[in-house]
């Protein structure tokens, strides 16, 4: 597609997306001034906070470093920038300014290079692969190394997550190579119920941990550091030279505080959802769904459509249907074939999975109907415009 | 004082400010609770803004871009972040990596020297004297720089703002160089009154301008860097980098709309009541001001009390009259006095002059009296700890 028709196909999608009466992926959509009404109500400290200190922020660093088992927490407005600031507070402390990553992580992938363009990190990549990295992985790293990394679960790989006997021998060769292990847990809430134990018993096998607020939390935006009292108070000066120490982050500290009561108690009936769901899926024609098991409340749906014929599909599920299933779709490796991502919640609670099965089946008998007709819109319009 | 008796006289102050009915500086407290119900109805877009597209986000760019007379706007959520990208996109174009800037700038002082340790830069110093910088100052340097800052005004050295004449002159100065000028305007909305031409006008001086949205403009937080299309689209590079680019930004957006649409038409109100006040309280025994008359809403207010006196005069003021001057004193040069700052805003305008006269008159008084008994509560805290 050319730019325009990303633009308009976007602006499509939004408008669509803002129609439908019913998701099956996500907590649903929420009208802006309703969710600041509900932030509002949600609101419970007496003072603000202030440059970090006091009010909700507070309130929250210290329930969340409670959950974790950790010496303290910092709140922080986005994960990138609380993983910077645990990782380069990890390299200060080091000779090395190496930082073993998943090369499929969210680190490598999605911070325009922010460890080495921001931090003159050297990235060491345990695998490429899609699957969690091992201690085999670490072992092959023969440079010294300030701090290794593991996203749980690895969410471009399909949501992985390692066995916990991997996950322990992976932290116990960190410890035993005396360096600091580190957490991606931007879905640690959404893990826990694989690993079906305590949160702190789980935090405590990495040495700094970071966690988010607006995934399965459904908050607006937000992420805390966890790790001890002096990497904690390190990390602060860090989030202050990115320019993350705001006046006032009230609103984000609120949800969080929202999403850790209300959501967190949900997490493993989402992953039931998940498992039932992705179950139901894999069994229709032309679809396939990875992992199956979902050992989280994310999976990958992979439909035999082409990607232009599967986003014009959904559209127009969203549109005649009021239904969505999620907000886009990609080529697949195989030729053909699209892939989207389903992560359940409170949308997904809302319904039947028969109706949801039925709605994607719906959408794939569309998009192969759309795909034997040719051209398509979107690729009229890419002729048109390149010609 | 120790860090114990710092964090008491902190709580005392918070809980001090938060029973005040009256105050000189600024807009005024606010529950928590009521800010995100004002910003609930606030909100006018339909759409939530997702990752800086979209919603009261783009809206708020749109609108700022119009009134800067600049092509491009980017909302980030801090002035530090907004500016490190401006400066790293300027040096990004440029063979050199020095950044002229003034020694008593926001960017030197209180920043923890992000512009070195987070990006590399080489800062070249116009001056560390309490005065704008001039001419002259960027003609000493015979480095090739990457950019050249000014800050409008220059809050640390009493909100100082250059005269149009020289700020003109220092423009041109820059572009004679090929020195890219970038403006720190934080308080550009504030100054606006001083130079009294459009903002487009003295925004027209500079290649790229940073604005602020919780100051005079009363927001939660959030900065604006307007700029050439090209310097926007690299700037936001370095937001997603930073971990600026949050999930939802609306909170934010809807009250720097909000501050644009309510306060920004008073700011010419505030400077003129800063000009009477300052005035008055001039002429109070033991009391001077700087600048007399101010520039902008901000001034230096100087008593004859030391600082520990000032402070608890500053508190039994608040504690027993709900009436607060400011929140804070600091030693200033001349032994045996003290500084602190207003900012007139809302909270100022809601109440009589000779009434915040006779509130200083009264915390001055008080302090005096304070400091002719010995030890103060504070010093003998001091002392008892330290024995």
């Amino acid at each position: 597609m050319t730019t325009e028709d990303e633009a308009a196909t976007k602006a499509r999608t939004t408008a669509a997306l803002h129609g439908c009466t019913r998701r099956i992926s996500g907590h649903g959509y929420i009208e802006p001034a309703v969710w600041l009404s509900e932030a509002a109500s949600a609101a419970s400290e007496p003072h603000l906070d202030v440059y970090g200190a006091g009010g909700e922020v507070e309130a929250l660093e210290r329930d969340v470093a409670a959950l974790l088992g950790k010496e303290a927490a910092v709140f922080m407005p986005s994960g990138i920038m609380a993983q910077q600031a645990a990782l380069r507070s990890w390299v200060d402390r080091s000779s090395s300014d190496a930082v073993a990553v998943h090369g499929m992580s969210h680190l490598v992938r999605h911070e325009l290079d922010a460890l080495p363009e921001v931090h003159g990190m050297r990235l060491q990549r345990l695998t490429g692969e899609p699957r969690p990295a091992t201690v085999a992985d670490l072992d092959a790293i023969t440079e010294p190394l300030a701090a290794v990394t593991i996203e749980l679960p690895l969410r471009d790989a399909g949501y992985l997550l390692p066995s916990w006997d991997d996950l322990v021998a992976f932290s116990s060769r960190a410890r035993e190579l005396g360096v600091p292990l580190h957490f991606d847990g931007a879905r640690l809430w959404e893990s826990q119920p694989f690993y079906d134990r305590p949160l702190a018993e789980i935090a405590a096998l990495a040495d700094s941990v970071y966690v988010s607020f607006y995934k399965g939390l459904g908050g607006m935006a937000g992420a805390i550091l966890a790790g001890s009292t002096d990497l904690v108070a390190q990390a602060r000066r860090w989030q202050v030279r990115h320019g993350g120490r705001l006046f006032v982050l009230l609103p984000y500290a609120v949800l969080a505080r929202h999403g850790l009561a209300t959501y967190l108690p949900r997490m493993p009936a989402y992953r039931d959802r998940a498992i039932e769901l992705a179950a139901r899926l894999d069994e229709l024609d032309g679809v396939r769904v990875f992992p199956n098991p979902p050992q989280t409340n994310g999976f990958r749906v992979y439909v035999e459509v082409p990607e232009a014929a599967a986003v014009e599909a959904g559209l127009q599920v969203m549109e005649q249907e009021q239904v969505a299933v999620t907000g886009w779709w990609t080529s697949a490796d195989v030729p053909g074939w699209s892939m989207t991502e389903i992560a359940t919640g409170e949308a997904t609670a809302a319904w039947e999975v028969d109706e949801q099965v039925a709605v994607v089946a719906d959408l794939v008998a569309r998009g192969r109907a759309l795909a034997a007709q040719a051209p398509l819109p979107q690729e009229a319009a890419t002729t048109d415009s390149e010609d």
